[in-house]
């Protein structure tokens, strides 16, 4: 569909950027608007559990803020963010291994916006972006409307392949930067292992090519923490992306960013024309929250509960998965991703499990380049472990009758 | 500054787009930096008066949020916004002439975000855009990195000339929209009059250039409500921007875009990608701020507020200006348009301002073209009637003295 002809189409003095014809209803939210319905038992989502959201302090904090502070925290206010809250997030950072400055961090409205500002600062039209096999689709929407070029990085149950993040020098020649989501990714639920990381940073050195390494889940571990993130082993060629949507409420829509200080300013001046700066309210009530070290014992609650899903969800799957089903217990995170037998297409079984009351979300979606059909991802987070078990059972029946009735009769 | 260049500069892997050379530090807040000092009478900034800001309300309403949907408030909503409050918006400009559905209302992170929306999806490289002459410097750092040519339209007291637009055709065909803030304008105060904006409306209709309608300042009006909107008398043909940031409190990000049905979907897609969605539980605290008609009577306590302080500015500069000194009172807003007289240039005097201990905006900022000199963007909302009345005391002394030392010394 071309700009014209959707001018033309309007019949209206409107004509649309190139760049529009990027931008696509979310396959996501078309999902979900499906799969969201009462009754069915829904593993599709990637929300975090409602149980996690500390109300009561929120509710203590907005009194405090509103209290001590209301008009700073009712004006407009900086475009890096709030102070304190850059400073905590600095320190957050350096318990992981990260040297950074407080100067470095800039406050954004969630973590998607920063994809947002990357994309903004680092992509020209026909540029390469280097991406995961799968890859995280909210990403793939906040850089498709600076029209890059993606390439899907070959990967495997660690992560990308070291070799083909070098072959990317050879093979898209130029790449503004390899997204990369190492801690529980979403959607494949996989760590990448100290190994990996060194491999991958190594690799990325020698082909140029810098890094953006998303971190939403890394907090959610559920035996041992994570090894340190790629940004403290090459912190002038990668930007850093955190955020509070799972840890706090994603309600709040507060994340970060921290970036090399050569790259702030203009990440900084794209920011500002973006919103002008994230909410001073939301920003001073998560700091008033967390400042005290709240976290400390409240993310260990949020683990502990979605590690007794992941174990419902694994003891199930091991139960009730036909032959033929790959799959690996994630060890954090919201996701477990599920590669189905041969001649499964999740698309294809969507609309039956909802029929049957469950719902999942096909692989298929989150791939920049060629789609893997038999992928599935399940999220863990939002049923108790009872719906899990059913769930499950109901995903084993289909699949199995969905394998016998596809399979080929034997001839007399 | 190439971009080549710059990647050099930072000798490393990075290579900024090409968009990145039109992000530049807003020279606004660089001039906030030297102003805002302890001591200054400032009347540089563009901040709604705190004394505005309704923190008791704001209080009972996170309370009740928190209390009655505080899984609601807190979970991933919606991208289009709050339901209740998109319908709310809709009531509200029906009450103002404007026919939309709540199915045309987008609520944003701020009106800022409109306004990087709207370029997204409007503005190629290349493609002009019409603004007014001066205009909003934050609409101009909004739309600058989707790298449109600026066409800045001839404009008087009461707004563009109509016949400048229709001129657009000819002079800047393929224009995307004009942009136009038609109530007490940022950076001039000005309100365009309904005669104007029937001239206006159909002089864009006859040169097919779409409206893009920003209207965060029309409920604070002094005297008498402003005309209808542009959008209402082509809503086809408009996008129209509104905002709780000066009614309320801008601390909040809380702005929505009310587009034609044609055009939503890719505004929505759009926002999906730059933040997900704006900040739930900030919807639902305006919301429940808003929904019973408390702006009924929180509004003209602000205008009121702000007419005291207008009339203390006119006041004040019908003593104090020097002779050639051009400026109209402001009937709404925040700010007041001064052009002094000829001599003087308001960049290079604003430093003896701060010295002096005052500070104003030299106009220059505003304009996407040419910028005129002489001209200065008052605000008159957060200095008491007092405090304006000193300050604007300083102001003329220090015009009078600089236009006695640079008047040319007699020859004898």
């Amino acid at each position: 569909m071309s700009a014209a002809m959707t001018a033309a189409e309007f019949s209206s003095p409107w004509t649309l950027a190139h760049r529009a014809e990027r931008m696509n209803p979310s396959i996501l939210r078309e999902i979900l608007k499906v799969t969201d319905r009462p009754g069915i038992l829904s593993m599709a989502g990637g929300l975090p559990s409602p149980e996690s959201f500390p109300v009561e302090a929120m509710r203590a904090a907005c009194e405090r803020v509103l209290r001590d502070t209301p008009r700073e925290a009712l004006q407009y206010a900086a475009s890096e963010g709030f102070a304190p809250l850059r400073e905590w997030v600095a320190a957050h950072l350096a318990a992981q291994g990260m040297a950074v400055g407080a100067d470095q961090v800039l406050i954004t409205t969630g973590s998607q916006q920063g994809l947002d500002l990357v994309a903004k600062v680092l992509v020209d039209p026909g540029a390469p972006v280097a991406v995961e096999t799968p890859t995280y689709l909210g990403a793939l929407q906040a850089f498709a409307p600076m029209e890059p070029i993606f390439a899907s990085v070959a990967s495997d149950a660690d992560g990308p392949l070291p070799e083909a993040v070098a072959a990317l020098a050879h093979d898209a020649p130029g790449t503004r930067f390899l997204y990369v989501l190492p801690n529980f990714q979403n959607p494949s639920g996989r760590l990448m292992p100290e190994a990996r990381r060194e491999a991958l940073v190594a690799a990325a050195q020698r082909a140029g090519v810098p890094l953006v390494e998303d971190n939403p889940y890394g907090d959610l571990w559920f035996d041992t923490a994570p090894p340190r993130p790629l940004a403290a082993r090459w912190p002038e060629g990668t930007i850093y992306l955190g955020s509070f949507s799972k840890v706090l409420a994603p309600g709040l829509r507060l994340g970060y960013l921290v970036a090399p200080r050569a790259l702030y300013p203009k990440l900084l001046q794209a920011k500002q024309a973006a919103d002008l700066h994230t909410p001073g309210f939301n920003q001073r009530v998560v700091h008033e929250v967390i400042r005290d070290g709240f976290l400390d014992t409240h993310v260990p609650k949020i683990r502990t509960m979605y590690r007794r899903q992941r174990d419902a969800l694994c003891e199930a799957l091991r139960e009730h998965l036909p032959a033929g089903s790959e799959w690996q217990p994630p060890s954090g995170g919201m996701f477990c991703w599920i590669r189905l037998p041969e001649g499964c297409d999740a698309v294809a079984l969507l609309p039956q499990a909802v029929e049957q009351g469950i719902a999942f979300v096909p692989g298929a979606a989150f791939y920049a380049r060629q789609p893997d059909a038999r992928t599935v991802r399940l999220s863990f987070v939002t049923l108790t472990p009872d719906e899990i078990r059913t769930a499950v059972a109901t995903l084993g029946a289909l699949l199995r009758r969905h394998l016998t009735e596809d399979a080929p009769t034997p001839t007399p």
